[in-house]
Parts: structure tokens; sequence; C-alpha cells
């Protein structure tokens, strides 16, 4: 038998990596007695399993209803559940949905805010164009920008996200190099960033508006919002988001999901775009699967209307705070005496953000990581989560999760990891 | 106020066209009246309300099952309803599960087979490659080619599929032409096609796989066998899937889905891949959205289990089988006296091929399409059903759909349709 000829694939699939992630699946695998704090799974326990069954419940149980969430939905998403999330929204920003100025037709709905992520990527980057994004930043957005083939540069970042003196410094080098017509989209996670666990602040959202609109010389520069962990909120300021200072809602695409405050498995995600984005966002989605789950987005629409989503995001968010506090008092409990050692105090989210001795390297192919593997306890390497590589990405970094664990396995993982941080401390 | 800068959107976007079925949903929704034989969409009566109400509740009645459907999934997809359509796959084949020769990890699940259509282009074809179909052929996946650039070049077919005399004959073109090093694929529905209603005799598949083989002399030629309908069988032959007779499984790509059969509301699809493509595949997923609806998986799984998709099946069959009848009776009934007027007889689908004479233009703007709306009737021109665009694409025929109307209403439209055609007919 002879082996077949090659195939060959595009240059789109060069372009695709293997998610870092997958690394770290396979250690969780092959070490079933580590702690993780890496995985950004959320706490099963939280999941809603009445809340689904009520729901699925008063779905089904007319054939109308029932008929109308198993047919084909619309590629843009079911229009009841568009509605209630323009509701929706106009509450988190406090204000009325006509004071919101957009319509429903510009919310549309995707497979989890992943999908509507890629589907910007895939609508307005080249090979070559380039994004801002903070340093650190969520790791799986720099897959989509590397599975267009876009560039991203890194715009550092410190405990009130993305420094918007460092941007307008970045433009100006950008400019001053000739890259300045192929910087299309800043993006940036707004809420308890993931990784760093910071908000933009108040000021720095008025400004990051403000610089984008002054550096469209060439085309609009646009900002892609990623307020994925905006309603998990446990303490500190609210804050209004990026694209509520977008006065026109030209300039500023907005995404959110109910992975983190629902269900991830139902994979419902949203993202609202100025009017001229609707149609090539629709049509690339067409072409993709003309639509994610009509069940799914039956199903939120119907636990929204009925109370069940506002009860449940409640409970939701005082699990997720009682571990944050576990993880805030473990991090002062083993770490605090170690020098050069420190970490945000997240307000939200799913993560803390810890800084080592420069000296000390947190990657896969480190001491530390092993040392910890060893211990039983694993954590995302922070240089994963620095899209642009080279001398930006910072070595000396860990996003530890408290999502998953019990406030007594944050506290068990987090010993651990000052086991192994202070034995390779010791060694350096 | 000024107005903003441009948006500069990507060469991406500038591929993908709006599909032509936008147009067809304005028409049906300004004209309500309108018996609609152009909608593909399922039968609403046949959407499995009682089936998804029990096995909804069988998973949301403990916590541990109704927990792991509401939990983040795999990119590949929900193992055990993977495992259960390698099983299935069997079955269809009238092959054990060890004949069968592949693992489950060579069988992916996506949201509808639309996105697995569209992943394999993604990661198959650059733009300017070519992709061979059949004419006429399924127009979704026209736009899936166009959407990455690729071209589509049309294979005549008659009432057994593609034929493999003109498949050669383009190969032998493609190579005097130089082109030959850019065919990466052959995209076939294999049965009941949509649009045709044909299926691929058994000689051809068999020659199909040969050709396929013989021609890899630039790189492996792939062959893309799309099965939607292959349960939907009524009546004549079983025919083996092409994917069959590639014994080393290293050649054919097959997909099938449950949107005709149970529900496109779910919206879960499958793919069985050559291995080498199975990392390139979940990688682009990974990036697109990793991983479809898990509660989906869950449900599709749990009603095969339960024996209530097979029960499922039968009904749907049943009734399709009734509207195909009516269709083919209405047919003899308003269009036997009609010269030069010819359709297919399906075995299966949801799906009637007409051809007029061949003056007798069906497209948007011709004088039968106003003609039949008028009428109150409308079908999808057969136009859009070649991918190619030039002289290949004929411009008499019409599909047309049996799946959502009544009987009756089939009755009705086909006379009204009739009344169109003799109009323009006796015009011409």
């Amino acid at each position: 038998m002879t082996s077949p000829q090659p195939i060959l694939f595009s240059q789109r699939r060069a372009y695709t990596q293997d998610l870092a992630i997958s690394f770290l699946m396979q250690q969780a695998v092959e070490n079933p007695q580590v702690i993780s704090l890496a995985a950004g799974l959320v706490d099963p326990e939280t999941l809603p399993v009445s809340e689904v069954l009520q729901a699925a419940g008063t779905i089904l149980a007319s054939p109308v209803t029932g008929q109308g969430a198993l047919q084909y939905g619309t590629t843009a998403g079911y229009l009841r559940l568009r509605r209630l999330l323009v509701e929706q929204m106009a509450k988190m920003e406090q204000s009325s949905v006509e004071q919101l100025g957009i319509n429903h037709d510009q919310l549309l709905l995707t497979t989890g805010s992943q999908q509507f992520l890629s589907l910007v990527c895939e609508a307005l980057l080249d090979p070559g164009d380039i994004c801002l994004v903070a340093g650190p930043t969520y790791f799986v957005f720099a897959g989509n920008l590397s599975g267009v083939g876009a560039r991203a540069i890194t715009i550092p970042s410190d405990e009130h996200g993305m420094r918007m003196e460092e941007l307008e410094n970045t433009l100006v080098q950008l400019e001053a190099t000739g890259d300045l017509p192929r910087v299309k989209m800043i993006y940036v996670v707004s809420y308890y960033d993931n990784p760093g666990g910071t908000c933009l602040e108040t000021s720095r959202r008025a400004q990051l508006v403000q610089i984008a609109e002054k550096w469209s010389r060439h085309q609009r520069l646009l900002i892609l919002e990623d307020a994925a962990y905006r309603e998990l909120r446990y303490d500190g300021p609210e804050f209004p988001s990026v694209w509520s200072f977008d006065k026109q809602h030209e300039r500023v695409i907005y995404t959110q999901t109910f992975s983190k405050t629902f269900s991830p498995g139902i994979r419902v995600g949203f993202g609202i775009v100025p009017q001229e984005l609707v149609t090539p966002l629709c049509d690339r989605k067409g072409n993709e699967d003309f639509g994610s789950s009509n069940f799914s987005q039956h199903l939120i629409a119907t636990v929204i209307q009925q109370g069940l989503y506002a009860s449940h995001l409640q409970q939701v968010r005082a699990g997720y705070q009682l571990k944050r506090d576990a993880m805030l008092v473990a991090a002062e409990k083993y770490f605090s005496d170690l020098p050069g050692v420190s970490w945000h105090h997240p307000h939200g989210g799913l993560y803390v953000w810890m800084t080592l001795p420069d000296e000390i390297g947190t990657g896969f192919e480190s001491e530390l990581f092993k040392k910890s593997v060893a211990e039983g306890v694993m954590y995302v390497p922070g240089e994963l989560c620095y899209a642009q590589p080279g001398a930006t990405r910072k070595q000396n970094q860990m996003r530890l999760s408290f999502g998953v664990q019990t406030p007594a396995g944050i506290d068990l993982g987090m010993q651990r990891l000052a086991i192994a941080v202070r034995h390779v401390m010791a060694r350096s």
C-alpha cells in the first residue's frame, strides 16, 4: 500500500495555532490529583440545572412555543431575546431603551461571545493588520488575531487597565514607522479583566474613545470592548461601559456572554455593533452556521422573562465573592512575607493576577511550573497572556482562577503554590 | 456633527456575499398570502417537542448530568454522542464499528452541518483554489466557496447525480490549462440532492473515489460528501456512502445533520474526516467558538439512547413521503400536458426539480417569477443552484420544496404555479 499524496491546507490553517490551553488540559488529565487554579471553567455548582429545567418545561409545554424553539432561527438570532438584551443593556447603563440610541438590529446573538470575537476579526482584519491590546490580555483573543494573520501590539497596563499615555505613545510610534494605516482596532476587556482582574477606570474609558477618534486618520479606528465579566461584580465601583462614551455608537463594538453568569454549555453570547457592521457580521455568520442554537436562545429569553436569570445571578455572585475572598486571604497568608511578590485585588470576575520577582520564570518549561505540578497545583503562566511576541511579554506572572475550586481547595492550592515559589526562590 | 471615517473591512468580508435566500425570505414576508414552495425549512409539525421535553427532563433530573450538559464541552464535541454516531454510521453502512475502520476522534460535532462545511473550506481552500461541484448543487455551499475566495467549477449532472465522464473531461481540461494544482476538492450531495433530488448511483460512487485518487497528482484531491438527506429515504434503493468506497478513509470527508430529521433549532451536525484533518479542523473551530452548544449535544445523545430518535425518524419519513407523493401527483395533474416541462421523481429528501422549456427563464427578474408571486406561489430559481457563473448556469429550472406545506397546500401551490407557467408560455 502506497501512502497517499499530502493534503494541502490553506494559509488560514497555517495561521491557526493550537491553543496553549490544550497543554494545560492535558496536564490536568495526566495529573488528576492536581488542584487546578488554571482552568477558566465556571463552578459546576453554580450551573442552573433547575432554572433550565423550568424554562425548557415552559417552552416545550405547548406545540407552538416548542416548535418555534426547535425550528431554524435567523442568522442574527431570536428577536425576543435581542429585545430583552437591549433592555438589559439599558438597565446596566442606567438609561432608558430610548436613551440608549440603538435598535435591536444592532444586537447579534452568537455561539458564546467567542464566536462574536471571531466574526469581528474575520470581517475587519486582513493579514498584517494591527490590533492594539493590553498587556496582559485575554489569551484566546490573541489566537483570534493570529488566526486571521493580524498582528497584536501590546499596550502596557496597570491596576486600572490599559494605560492611555502608553496607547498614545504607541500610536505616535506606529505613525512614525508608517504602520498607522494598518491599525484597525483596540481590544479591551473593560470589566474584571481576564487575566488581570482589573477594570478600566472611568476617565480612561472616556479617553480611550477620544484617542480612537483622534487617530482615525486613515480609516475608522474601532474599539472592541469585551465585557464578559461585567455582571460578575462583587464590590467596588460600577463603571459605565466604554461603549456608552461613544455617543453615536459608531466606533465601539461591545460584547458580553451568558457563559460565566449562567451556563457556558448553552453557548449564548451577544454583541452590539455600529450600524455599518450589522450586515458584514451577519453575512459572515450566515456563511459559518446560519444561526446559533435557536433552542438555547429561547431558553435564555425564558429564564430572563421568568426572573430566573436575575435570581440566579445573585447566587452566582455571592458564591464567587466567597471564593475571591478565600483566594485573597490565602494569598495574604502564604505569600505576604515573600519579597517581590504582589497581586491585584479584583472586585469581580474569576482571576487573581500575581507577579513574582523578575528572575522567577513561570512558563511551562520553568522550574516553578514543574515544581508546582509536583506539589499538586497548576496555574496559567502569565506569558501566555501577552499577545505580542518579544520583549513586552513578561515571564514572571501567573493567572490564578478561583472559579472552580471550593474555598478549602483554593486555600490548599495556594499553600502548595507558595511552597513551590519558596522552593524556586531559595534556589535562584 | 461630522460623519465618521469609513470602516475598512477585510478581504474576507468582500468575498462574503449576501445569500440570495435573504431576497426570498423578504418576498415571503412581504407576500404573506403566498404559498412558499421555496423555503427549505422543515415541517413545523414534525418538530420533536415531546421528545426534547423528555430528554431535557432526563438530563436535568440530576445535578450531575444536568451540570455536565450546562458546563463547557470540548471543541470536538460530546464524547458520548460521538461514540453513538460512530455506531449509527456503522449501522447505516451495514457494518460493525470495527469494520468501519475509524476512531470516534475522527468524528467532529458542529453547529449544524453548515458549520462543518464552512470549517472544511476554511482549513483547505485559499483564494483561487478550485472545488468541483455538480450542476445544479446546494447553493449555500456555493456561498462557502466564494466566502473563502475559492472558485467553483460545475460538472454537469443527470438523474443519477454528477456525471463521471464529465468530471474526467473537466480534469483533463484543467490539466491542459495548468489549473490542476489548484483543484483541491470535489463536493457532492450524495443522497436526495438539494436541489436535484437525485442520488449518485452506486457505480458512480466507486468511480468518484477512483477518479479522485487518479487525479491526486499535485496534492490529495479530497471529496466532500454531504449526506444531509441520507436518512430521509422514502423508497427506492439504499446506497452505501461514497465514504465507504474510500477504504483507508484518507480521501472522503463525510457530513450529516440532525436538522432535517430532528430539529434544526438544536443545531447539531457532524463530520467524519481523514485523520490528518482532525487537528486542523478542531483548531479552526477552537478559534471560532471553542465548541457548539453542549446542551444540544447532550439532548441528541439522550434521544438516540432512549430510542426517541429512531421512532421520530419513522414518523418524519412517513409524513414527508405523503408530501412527496402529493407534489408528484400535482405535477402530473397540472404540468403533464405542458410541452417541454419535466421533473425528477425523488426517492427521498425535500425537493422536486423541474425543468421548463429553454426559453422560459425562472430568475427573480423573470416574468415567470413575478407572475408566480402574483398568483400566490414562490419557488427557488434554478439558476441560484449553479455555483459557477456563466454559460453552465441554466436559466429555466425551479427547485420546488414539499417540506413545509400540507398536501393540500402543495396541490394549490402547484396549481398556481402551472397557471403562471401557462401564462408565460402562451406569451413567449
